[in-house]
């Protein structure tokens, strides 16, 4: 198995889709809690190029992007329960999806969540289509991945738990209801009642405390702030 | 091999590379080209969520996003030369670069062409900075893929071949030259001149005409336009 270290940092998304996929394969592995605000030499040494978490340390080589090491884990470890499926067309779709929740889905979510006025109900409108195309692709199954979570479930943990938690912070609640993504809620249920999932996220107080810091940061970094 | 079809653009390098990765692989294929102003219904019913080229059709199942698409190339033909190493490490840093390729250096450098102003030369100095990383990634090497075309090379074709032209166009030469980019302009020179690269892409003066129009439809586009 060699030495495993994960450079994460507690709060983020992106370390605990790392996290969730060694433990989903059964790697043990030590975790480095980073410090964003003054970053160690050892995260800016093996990830020069974007300086940030989650970084996969293996036998003391750099595997960085968070998609990136989820696939890397997945070939490494192919013993454990498989991360994308075997078949080329299957894995096409999973890799497909994987980038629609984080390249479409996740910006949109994020950025309703921290901007303002117009801008906010334009991307809260944004998030909920967005997260409608969502909906129908998982209808009918119990996790993108099928009978067993995968890339595309692992990829989305932010919107299973993350968002459930800072919607309610900043009162988003009607973005994802019962409603508008029936398919998508029964999803997140099933996805958090997991007991493999429970055990690997953040402890929900501390994370909307965390939020709160994280939106009046981004609110005030962007370029249509007032202040 | 089955029934294969690309849907694509002349002039877009993301079709581009969708027909690189097919002809590397000696898969024989029937050419669609979109017309992007009026797009087919071909096109709407098999890629619904973005509705852009390429799109492969395999039997008449659709693959959709070029990166996914050359992973689905290589592993559904995998006795023509590989397009990703078969390491899981190697693969791990050739699918880091795709993307950094991708997700940063694309962007900045298409916004340093048509961006204005104090904008074009803030873009224009983080698409310089963002080559010098793959400058140093390249030193050395004959391909980012070793000694043969590979993923992140394929994937480059923008800058290897595109961005020339329409630097040229838009009087943005000094992005690229041998005293800022030394290795990256070694690897552009043998990048154009394979026979098999030079038989795949767009004819120059044509090209260097439909990117004029691109260029001021984006600059029009822009929330910053004056205009």
């Amino acid at each position: 198995m060699g030495d495993v270290k994960v450079l994460g940092f507690w709060a983020s998304p992106f370390s605990g889709r790392v996290e969730m996929a060694l433990k989903l394969k059964g790697v043990e592995y030590e975790y480095i809690e980073e410090d964003l605000s003054n970053k160690s030499p050892l995260l800016l040494k093996y990830n020069p190029v974007h300086k940030k978490v989650p970084l996969l340390l293996h036998n003391a080589k750099p595997v960085a992007e968070s998609l990136v090491i989820l696939e890397y884990i997945d070939e490494t470890w192919p013993e454990g329960p498989p991360i994308l499926p075997k078949d080329p067309y299957e894995r096409s779709k999973a890799r497909f999806w994987a980038r629609f929740v984080e390249d479409k889905c996740m910006p949109a979510m994020w950025k309703a969540c921290w901007s303002r006025g117009e801008e906010q109900e334009k991307t809260k409108e944004e998030a909920v289509e967005l997260l409608r195309i969502l909906d129908s692709e998982i209808k009918g199954k119990k996790f993108f991945g099928g009978d067993n979570i995968g890339l595309v479930d692992i990829t989305a943990n932010f919107i299973a738990y993350w968002f459930g938690i800072v919607a309610q912070v900043v009162g988003l609640d009607e973005v994802i209801t019962k409603e508008t993504h029936p398919n998508l809620c029964k999803w997140i249920e099933e996805y958090n009642n997991c007991s493999f999932v429970k055990e690997n996220v953040p402890v929900k107080d501390k994370l909307a405390e965390k939020f709160k810091e994280g939106i009046q940061a981004a609110a005030k970094s962007s370029p249509d702030s007032a202040s």
